[in-house]
């Protein structure tokens, strides 16, 4: 992996690209006081070799630290690529300016006081952001603790012994940035190309970073810290992008209120809903871990892994305890310990006969002395097996010429450099837990040179390879996504019975209600659903007792469900405003009575539109489906568990829209309880493709009309054959003129 | 701490302390070769400075590396602890009637080729400890890698360089314990007293090693690795007695069915049932951790830390990110970032008046220089907070001089021996997690040595809070139990209306049924609860459609509902024989025709017993609870939601019996999703202190009646008042004299 050499010459530059690498960097508020950050950041270039040109600026100095210095940001000589502006806060304006007449590309502002203090804080930022878009100098920070960049050692952040290497870093957070540097110093072997405290973000914002990163050919995945976006549906594109070419690992914060709070409190931005975030972020492309010092691990790890093409895992170790653990954190973590060809099998028992167990996993040991070499055939056997998308070692590798002394050396060096060839070769991932990984042995120097990642601990490989599992899945569901509102046209067009265009229908429906200025009712719901090839089981809307009869009719022989229609009773199962499994005209009219008393005892003076009658839906399993806004991604889809404990339970994923048909499968496979998919209680399995089919559907209607706030189908009862919805809610966008 | 300095005259040695500290050791098949571990064995104990005496065993030598050896073990001098037996299993019968001659405490069983190879190995290891036992000879292993103890130097396991301290260590898996050694040896600054490989367990097993550890005044935490027990109720009653003084923290594998497969083929033993388990281990005060690297620093962390006596955990930073880490790990922890006095934020103001936040979490950062003295008045005013029960510091601490340069050091060494005063002054856990933990620093040496657990990673440093919390918990609950079955009889006349002997009437009950060699009814479950003082709603059985009138007099003017009482079906609901919201003789009557006809198609030919009738339970919240046999612990209670989704999402809890009404309690607040009980859809709370004594009374129903084999109330409709049991089913055991 190359490190800090010079940029291959064909890539065009990204426009951020000479900003985040500067030829020139001038320091604003240049000081010879060795505590100040304008001596610190001069300190930091020459620590770290930069090789562009420093220019400090004092109006009260002739010289730096041996460099010239300036009066002012207008005298400084030559083409000028980034200030690092030490100065306070009410000094940025002028500095801007000055910036501005020379053509300054970029400008870090490491001063904080600006909207992370509050509303004068934030005056002050926009004005700053204004000024710097008149005179085109883009923005980083303010309120960071900077930057670094390793081509032309670019140490603008003051942290020593940054390691360099492939890995960008992006982060709301500078310590956090401090705390995977030491993971990188102490225990990784992958260093940093790109890091970056993006601050508030006032001009230049995640994604952007994140382009600039993406098409940067040195580095090889990035890594992000989040609290909070921007600009979310900007990022989402960037990553889908980003992702087809390098991993996307982040560590998303604040995903309880507490967390929330502390967050809000440290950098001023946003938490979005965590659950939210991370499907919007999954669907995306981006790998999500739970925690922290999983970040690094899992971008080294990905960074190496040729893409995982399913979840079958073979575990290889020569005796004990690790296996095991690896077997269960590999179920937990929803890879799958697939059976062994008899074929591998048999090669395996060839090299060890003694093996204590031959199938996955793989336990060499057993009557035989510790050998390493055993690993190389049966690790190629294993990687020869098509039932295998992926091989974990763990235990002693690593660690042999350590525990069994010099005579092993040989054997473990050679087999080392071999898994790094096989891998390469077989195209698939291979990972190894060590005992030994925190003493850097020769053998794992070795192991490391031939690109093979390895972990300490054998649940977080695992984790390793269940987010390479999910990066390559997604990889593959958007490969096809350039432009995804394109996309999205196209594949309106591919889904049977989807209508590319808005429905007449659909649209009438929507004005009507608007200019009455309410959401639609039940029955307009359902139509505007079918007008999009949502099946609907038939309905009929009862006005009075007296049209009982009719309805009984209409549903001749079937038994029958019956909910009160009210705008003023929004949860009709809390009311009592259900009845299920009537049958006959007496039953409908009896039913009305007791529908209407408990109505009104549950809001005294209910306005009662009347009674919806639909035939009882099949048995099955209960699903909610709706559309939401989020505030942060735009339109959102949730699919979860529905029934009586949905929200005790709260098993709901969500997605951006729009969404393709790849996203609902996933989506729906992405349940934290999956099994209700296979069928309750001895049913067959509900019907995937159909429930896909309607959430797709339902994310292009949301696409076609703008001015629907919410749709909330809840409960979908979903059996094999498909799925009923039982009852459809849209709310739509108030205060809006309806031909917006 | 004491590390490995000779025992407490005045402690009364456990059975096992001489076998596990021997003052001399016979290497039986010692050998000259140096591969061969008859000398490899030597190599350890003099490379460990091993202060007993070394006797070697083989009659071709003289001498093997400078030591006397001795054709035979009778031949040996001297009082004999314990024989290191090196040779193969075929060999071990002779050996072991020769140890016993000369009156050998205790031997290690190094070969493999016993009960973990199949049934010919199992009856040679039933020879080998009936020789044994007749013998007076303990027998460590089969099958074992053998030990480690500090306090002679007696390292008879062959692993180098292994760290002494105060942690004991007991483990299915040598290769596991390698790794926690490696642990200690990079990152701990706490070793290693005693550690053993348990192999087979034929003769001592888990709990005598944990009670003599427990014993042992130089050993602080016993960590355990854990695959299976032979006699898991023992083990929970040493563990009871041993987590009163010292932590007790266990990881425990096999958790899922590919785990359980992995454990299997390597160490022959059982795994329960993961959820039994844990329950079970829980209760007698045992830590159980998820995840293999949390073993070690848990066990080192709760050595350290004072009782935690609440859940309240305050978090200092001096900016940044990990606040915002360290705040959602607590909460999804279980922890409670408890909010500070007024007074206490007035003290942090006046330490940092320009924090960020002085509420809990505290960013003493923003606008000042990075200054680690902060810490310590802020850490003192917060331990002074009788709202908070523990402090966790992250971030930079450690790493200030490193960071900062060397002027930062006088201060933050002042602070860190200060943390370990105020800690224990207070009383109060304290933890840092530190990103330079693995780079130790100065700063963190004395930390160390003033106490004070460290953490590399926020979540780990979380971790251990929440489990010294769930200890400190355990601790409390089990302080009275010195003997159980006696508590037991206390505790059962100490529960208001609870018999602390056998009722006649279920004595009556169950006799009956199994002299007609059946399980009780419905009707005769119900009669078996109520005669231990559980609450039933009243019920009238149907034995025809005649029976109707009489029943529906009975419960004139309540709903009832109605339910198919048949030996055929198991699963009511699933059969449709469920009716509910009757009224009235016509509709209990077509009630019969319809549940008959669905029985019917379920179950052609089923025997219909009757019907059931009962009023309609109130509105509340579904549980199930039951008690079962667990092949490993015995009887056990269970508690779980129940409802249509029970198998699903599968939140039960499990606890040993018998079952103490502080047990009961902890297991209805150990729900995944606690939030049901706290009132579902703006219900009010659950009744707790009602269902655990539905649950205490369960329990002593068991124990008072061994017969039953398994009890089943599901769903129990728990609600503000209390609790109906709606259904209740009581299986007895087959195949046993009725006056067992």
């Amino acid at each position: 992996m190359p490190e800090s050499q010079p940029r291959h010459p064909e890539q065009p530059e990204h426009y951020l690209d000479r900003i985040l690498n500067p030829r020139s960097i001038l320091i604003v508020g240049a000081s010879k006081d060795p505590v100040k950050r304008g001596n610190r950041a001069i300190q930091s270039l020459v620590s770290d070799h930069y090789t562009g040109t420093i220019i400090p600026i004092n109006p009260r100095e002739k010289e730096i630290l041996g460099f010239a210095c300036y009066p002012s940001i207008t005298d400084a000589p030559g083409e000028l690529d980034l200030a690092v502006i030490c100065t306070a806060a009410h000094t940025v304006k002028a500095v801007i300016e000055e910036c501005g007449r020379r053509k300054v590309k970029g400008a870090i502002l490491l001063a904080a006081g600006f909207s992370e203090i509050g509303e004068q804080g934030r005056i002050l930022e926009d004005e700053v952001v204004a000024l710097a878009r008149q005179h085109g100098v883009r923005l980083i920070g303010p309120n960071t603790n900077g930057m670094f960049s390793a081509r032309l050692g670019c140490n603008a952040w003051g942290l020593p012994d940054i390691p360099r290497g492939p890995l960008g870093l992006l982060s709301n957070s500078a310590n956090c940035v401090t705390s995977i540097v030491m993971q990188a110093r102490t225990h990784g072997f992958m260093g940093i190309n790109t890091m970056l405290s993006v601050g508030n973000q006032a001009d230049i914002e995640f994604h952007e970073y994140l382009e600039c990163l993406g098409e940067d050919p040195d580095v090889s995945a990035v890594m992000l810290y989040l609290e909070g976006f921007r600009n979310a549906a900007a990022f989402r594109e960037v990553a889908r992008r980003t992702t087809q070419k390098k991993p996307v690992v982040m560590y998303v914060a604040g995903r309880t209120s507490e967390g929330k709070r502390a967050a809000k409190s440290h950098s001023g931005s946003l938490a979005g809903a965590y659950a939210i975030n991370r499907g919007a972020l999954r669907q995306s492309g981006v790998t999500v871990v739970e925690r922290l010092y999983h970040l690094y691990p899992v971008a080294e790890a990905l960074s190496l892994f040729p893409p995982m093409r399913g979840r079958r895992v073979a575990v290889v170790s020569e005796g004990g305890g690790p296996l095991t653990v690896a077997a269960d954190a590999l179920v937990e973590q929803g890879l799958v310990l697939a059976q062994l060809a008899q074929r591998t099998q048999a090669r395996i028992h060839a090299v060890v006969p003694n093996a204590t167990a031959i199938d996955n996993p793989v336990d060499a040991g057993g009557g035989t002395d510790p050998r390493a070499e055993y690993y190389g055939p049966i690790v190629r056997a294993i990687l020869e097996d098509p039932a295998i998308d992926a091989v974990l070692i763990v235990g002693l590798l690593g660690g042999y010429a350590d525990r069994f002394g010099d005579q092993a050396a040989p054997a473990e060096h050679a087999v080392c450099a071999e898994l790094g060839a096989m891998m390469r070769e077989y195209g698939k991932p291979v990972i190894v837990q060590s005992h030994y990984a925190d003493v850097k042995t020769q053998s794992l120097r070795i192991l490391r040179e031939a690109g093979v990642p390895f972990q300490r601990h054998v649940e977080i490989a695992v984790q390793c390879l269940a987010c390479a599992a999910d990066a390559s899945a997604a990889r593959v569901r958007n490969a096809d996504a350039s432009a995804p509102r394109v996309r999205n046209a196209d594949r309106a067009t591919a889904i049977p019975g989807t209508t590319p265009a808005a429905s007449p229908e659909a649209v009438r429906l929507i004005d009507a209600a608007l200019a009455q200025g309410r959401d639609l009712l039940e029955t307009e719901a359902r139509d505007l659903l079918q007008a999009y090839g949502i099946a609907m089981p038939g309905h009929r809307l009862l006005r009075s007792p007296a049209d009982a009869a009719d309805a009984a009719a209409y549903f001749t022989g079937q038994r029958l469900a019956m909910k009160v229609v009210s705008a003023d009773i929004l949860h009709k199962s809390e009311a009592q405003g259900v009845l299920l499994g009537l049958q006959g005209a007496d039953a409908l009219r009896d039913g009305w009575t007791r529908i209407a008393a408990n109505a009104e005892a549950y809001h005294p003076g209910a306005r009662i539109e009347g009674m919806l009658v639909t035939p009882m839906a099949p048995r099955g399993t209960e699903f909610i489906i709706g559309i939401t806004d989020d505030p942060q991604h735009g339109p959102v889809m949730l699919f979860g568990l529905g029934g009586v404990f949905v929200e005790v339970i709260g098993d709901v994923v969500f997605r951006a829209v729009p969404l393709a048909p790849a996203d609902a499968l996933d989506m729906i496979g992405s349940l934290k309880h999956p099994s209700v998919l296979d069928g309750m209680r001895g049913a067959p399995p509900v019907d995937r493709d159909a429930l896909a089919d309607l959430l797709v559907r339902l994310s292009r209607i949301r696409e076609l009309h703008p001015l629907i706030a919410e749709i909330d189908l809840n409960p979908v009862i979903a059996f094999a054959g498909g799925q009923a919805v039982v009852d459809a809610r849209v709310v739509l966008r108030r205060n809006v003129p309806a031909n917006a």
